[in-house]
């Protein structure tokens, strides 16, 4: 039997990103159904409602199922319009306005595009900020102010710390530093000179030799450096070095990006600067 | 009249990011009151569940108005322990799980935690790769194999471009690289070598001389680079460069990393490589 398949539409008046975050948690929870998923973004003047209908129409010609519309719409009459499509139209503002109203006493503003941080705000800046400060201490550079740091991620090369600080820079607004543990410190034994006077905001990323080797294959196909012995060692000498620092660490091998950068907040409980 | 205050919980079996990004939609709705924004990632025991509702408690006792609880979890059973809370609990997946299970004819699997990516996945790869890329290519950095690029950005120093490409590929997985135009360019009124040859991938971000001057003087202050008259010539003179090769351009000037960076793949006709 083929793979059922159904084609699902991500409606937005803005990016669309929250309404496919939150539809595809949704369709996650349903195996063995093949989804095409398509974003309509930007869908706050009556053209483009009709452009987004047909483009729904076709999809549902083409298909012996009918597609499914996720859609984060402000607006009652965009939403109104949306709803003639033949589709399955799950809505994730219209349940959750209503109740919000009752609760505050005061009708919402129906306005469109609010939902991420506007250029001036100062939660822009912070990511700004942060994105800078990451790109700016990514990898050992730029050693002499890790003070201004929120946290910095130690681990042998490759244990995910570069994408896990430009994560926390443009999610949450952190300032996060990373230093690598190369053989040099476990030959000496001992933490880099750079990160060890700030010992209350490291946090480790490990990995399991495996993994390593696979993503350092990819890197340099062949090498000493990729090779599971040499990961063994490098991994199991990182992880000693963090526990005889009473560092706390976190292995990110099985971790999406979000999962580590949440966990690592919640670990050194640092608070989001940006909501 | 103190502006009105409520406490709002983000909780998830998961990284709370889906629940804090829809409820902060929806809350960007109502002017006039003050959150005070909770995450609460992870629960998925019943001790966990009795921390976070103690939080709520606490939050109640502390205030004249009940807390807004959003969450996105699977277990019905968590979901009806937090619905003993005085709090408000709006449910993001409660009213969608049933459609989509009619819809589809199938039970959902109930299963924590699917929503991002996982380590291994394709998907994963590619975001990985692609943060790698934007690194690799940030500012005019290697600009040899511009051509595996899917897009390159192009525009004055300090415009937004590289926190619109690191987004790019932390999000949708896109190989974008950054490239600067500076006044050595505009002199010779050409672009840069390196970007020529790719006209098809380019694209131009513009901003406002004055934001751009404002940025400019945080970074390096009283200098002829942050002075307004030189952001206009810049700004003008970029402008003119880009008109001229008919490349499509976008003005990040109110614009959130989010707006940019949709309008950049809609523009484009890019598809995300990441959902």
């Amino acid at each position: 039997m083929p793979k059922r398949s159904r084609t699902v539409f991500f409606v937005s008046d803005g990016t669309g990103i929250t309404a496919e975050m939150l539809g595809h948690s949704l369709l996650t929870q349903f195996e063995g159904i093949a989804f095409t998923q398509v974003v309509v973004p930007f869908v706050d003047t009556p053209e483009k409602v009709d452009a987004c209908l047909r483009r729904v129409a076709e999809a549902r010609a083409a298909s012996a199922a009918r597609p499914i519309v996720f859609c984060t719409l402000v607006d009652d009459a965009v939403r109104a319009a949306l709803r003639q499509a033949d589709a399955l139209v799950l809505d994730f503002f219209e349940g959750f306005i209503s109740p919000l109203e009752a609760e505050f006493s005061i009708r919402s503003s129906h306005a469109v595009g609010r939902s991420h941080g506007v250029a001036h705000s100062k939660e822009y800046q912070h990511r700004i900020e942060a994105v800078n400060f990451a790109l700016a201490h990514d990898d050992g550079l730029g050693s002499q102010d890790l003070a201004r740091s929120d946290v910095i991620l130690v681990g042998v090369s490759r244990s995910g710390k570069t994408p896990t600080c430009l994560y926390m820079a443009l999610q949450f607004g952190i300032k996060a530093a990373n230093y690598p543990l190369t053989p040099d410190d476990f030959e000496r034994g001992e933490l880099p000179g750079a990160v060890a006077p700030h010992l209350g905001k490291l946090f480790g990323l490990t990995i399991s030799p495996e993994r390593l080797s696979e993503i350092r294959e990819e890197r340099r196909p062949g090498s000493r450096y990729a090779r599971l012995d040499n990961c063994r060692y490098e991994v199991d000498a990182a992880e000693t070095l963090m526990r005889r620092h009473e560092i706390p660490a976190l292995g990110s091998t099985t971790l999406s990006i979000e999962e580590i950068a949440t966990r690592i907040l919640q670990a050194v409980r640092l608070e989001r600067r940006v909501y």
